[in-house]
């Protein structure tokens, strides 16, 4: 079969689908967490052989609403990648964050696939999370919910599938903290992942990635708003310190260039400067504080707290090594897909190109592919055409063999 | 005179000395500052002819103790570049923030010259800003004091000096903001200065600037202690805000691979990671958090806040040359040396490249030196041994014609 040849279509309307687990989940601290549920959905047919089966993985403000347009738009949507809004219009508000990814004749194609998407554990988009009620106490988790790592989101994932039926993926892939997942999976579960697709991602975040996950999680914690964590029911949130937070983390995921060519220098309002300290005054700094704005309406504070946490904890080395990246790769059985992007200095091609060449080391099939282009770690949401030839034909040999 | 081979020497014991300008300061803004008091230090003996002065102007969270030991060391010295503290350790608290290059035998060479440093217009170390309390109310001007641009600095810089019955300057020097108001002098009053020396600046900053610069101005007004900025005297002030603004500036002032060597992805506390949310895990988490804590200790907020927007605001070719950078530069008369780091990603080289080409397409003589140091923007502050021979064999070349 011909995969490039064939025109791209949609997923059409899809809606979030709620699946309670019905055992626990043990987590990495120690601790058990139960009543886990998880939002999930789901595009294409599951083959009878149950072996076509890709799990897409989402990053640290996704949700399970990955293609397709919602029945019910949501108030602001997950597709918030640097000029998507500018793309879709009003009417794209409700599209899935992987839209341009996965459907009939895309990347990931629903002609073939059984694509699964769902919200990770910790997230406050259906999943089980800090917002969640607690049954045990009929409040919500709140700080009180476990930490959780990127193993726990996978053996979440894991629990899932098996409700499900499907013992098998194909694939797994994701973008940045979705591409983490993806390592994870193929390192814990080895003998169930046929290939990954790790995107615009690292086996561990560099230091000033730290660094500025902090800073954005100081800036929540530090909002009296708050209240420990404890803010759920009081009418009041930490939208200030999560408004910093998304800034801080917007500015991240762009590349410096990209905002030169968006914004320059340009004044929002007047032909000069109007000498004011509290009003916004650059193109630039309006577009923040919209971009904190609609980002706080959208997202629970302590969700952002957990996730960010765990994507900083990930160290596949750490975890599974011994301090030894190769060593933590040692039992992958799964075929590798590495895809960076030269703007990426959150998380640069250096660290797939380390990833690429412990695997290679070891004898174990993988292709590392370095796109350039210039809007940053958010290249993964918008890149969305220089990547599909390379999903396709990668996941094309393995059909093939 | 050989002025490389000479042993370098300290300024010695130096106090902060204050000068009530007589005259009104006339702002950007069209407004007018009175009884604006200055903070100073100098260094060296002022020749009888006058003609020996360095002017030399801090950047964001500097003062007017440039050079040699306070007599009475402050809480926290403003000699924070990354590193300065491990290499001063305790006694090195009280070191002026360029201690390195001001002194006898130094590149601001105090055997020669006559080198004088203000504390700059908005700041909180001396200079009437935003926490000195406004004749006309008898309370602090907080909120209601004027907006200030760089160009009202070098007002108020040149009243200071016209106190003094200084009219020529032989050098105006600075890094970062400080260069920014060494420009400012040239193209300001071109037949008043000699020569500039511009460190790690830009003549506007670049939109990811604006951003991060918007990020921690936004960090401070959104803590509920600010209280509008009309926080002084209530027993609360926005250290919350201002720790996360200081956090975010630090992490700009470095670069990632400076962060890299010095902290990796150390856990401070313990083998393992201990699954905690609120406490700091890695080290250079801690050392973020200590940053923050020293500098809402020395720093005002709302200081910050002004000064910040100053260096935003600063735009030679919007502000003296109706979008021209050449046409900005026209009249220019002071030789220039610029000096930039090729790690400083907050105000990086391509900026220096920009007024470099400006000033030789109009004939002016200029030099333009790149240093490849790891440090980021905080490179200034640290690479003194790098810059010194720069500085004084550009120096020297005057002296000799």
């Amino acid at each position: 079969m011909n995969n490039t040849m064939k025109p791209m279509g949609s997923i059409g309307f899809v809606e979030t689908q709620y699946l309670d687990l019905h055992g626990p989940i043990r987590l990495d601290s120690g601790r058990e967490l139960r009543d886990v549920r998880v939002a999930y959905e789901t595009y294409g047919t599951l083959s009878p052989e149950r072996d076509n089966v890709i799990l897409v993985c989402h990053a640290l403000s996704g949700n399970a609403h990955a293609a397709g347009s919602a029945k019910t738009a949501p108030e602001a949507s997950a597709r918030d990648g640097f000029g998507a809004e500018d793309r879709d219009g009003a009417q794209g508000k409700g599209l899935g964050w992987w839209d341009g990814m996965i459907g009939p004749g895309k990347a990931f194609d629903t002609d073939q696939y059984f694509v699964v998407c769902t919200n990770l554990l910790g997230g406050c988009n259906g999943t089980t999370g800090p917002s969640t009620i607690d049954s045990a106490t009929g409040r919500p988790y709140g700080p009180d919910f476990p930490v959780v790592t990127v193993a726990d989101m996978v053996r979440t994932e894991r629990a899932f599938l098996d409700a499900l039926g499907i013992e098998r993926l194909a694939v797994v892939a994701g973008g940045s903290l979705g591409g983490m997942q993806a390592l994870e999976w193929a390192v814990q579960y080895p003998g169930q992942v046929d290939s990954i697709v790790v995107i615009a991602s690292t086996h561990a975040l560099h230091p000033q990635g730290l660094a500025w996950n902090a800073i954005a999680r100081e800036s929540i914690m530090r909002d009296p708003d708050w209240q420990g964590g404890h803010y759920y029911g009081t009418g009041r949130k930490p939208d200030a310190g999560m408004g910093v937070a998304r800034m801080v983390g917007h500015v991240t995921y762009l590349s410096g260039p990209a905002l030169t060519d968006k914004f320059g220098r340009r004044l929002q309002f007047a032909d000069d400067i109007r000498h004011t300290i509290v009003e916004p005054e650059f193109e630039v700094e309006s577009y923040l504080r919209h971009q904190a704005d609609s980002f706080v309406k959208r997202f629970d504070a302590n969700s952002y707290l957990y996730i960010s946490r765990a994507l900083t904890y990930f160290d596949l080395a750490r975890e599974h090594g011994g301090g030894s990246l190769e060593k933590a790769l040692e039992n992958v059985k799964a075929r590798t897909l590495l895809i960076s992007f030269s703007s990426d200095w959150l998380y640069p091609p250096e660290a797939s190109d380390e990833i690429a060449a412990a695997l290679t080391n070891l004898g174990k099939p993988v292709e590392n592919h370095l796109i350039d282009a210039p809007y940053g770690h958010d290249c993964f949401l918008l890149e969305e055409a220089r990547q599909t030839p390379l999903i396709r034909d990668f996941l094309s040999r393995k059909m093939a063999s």
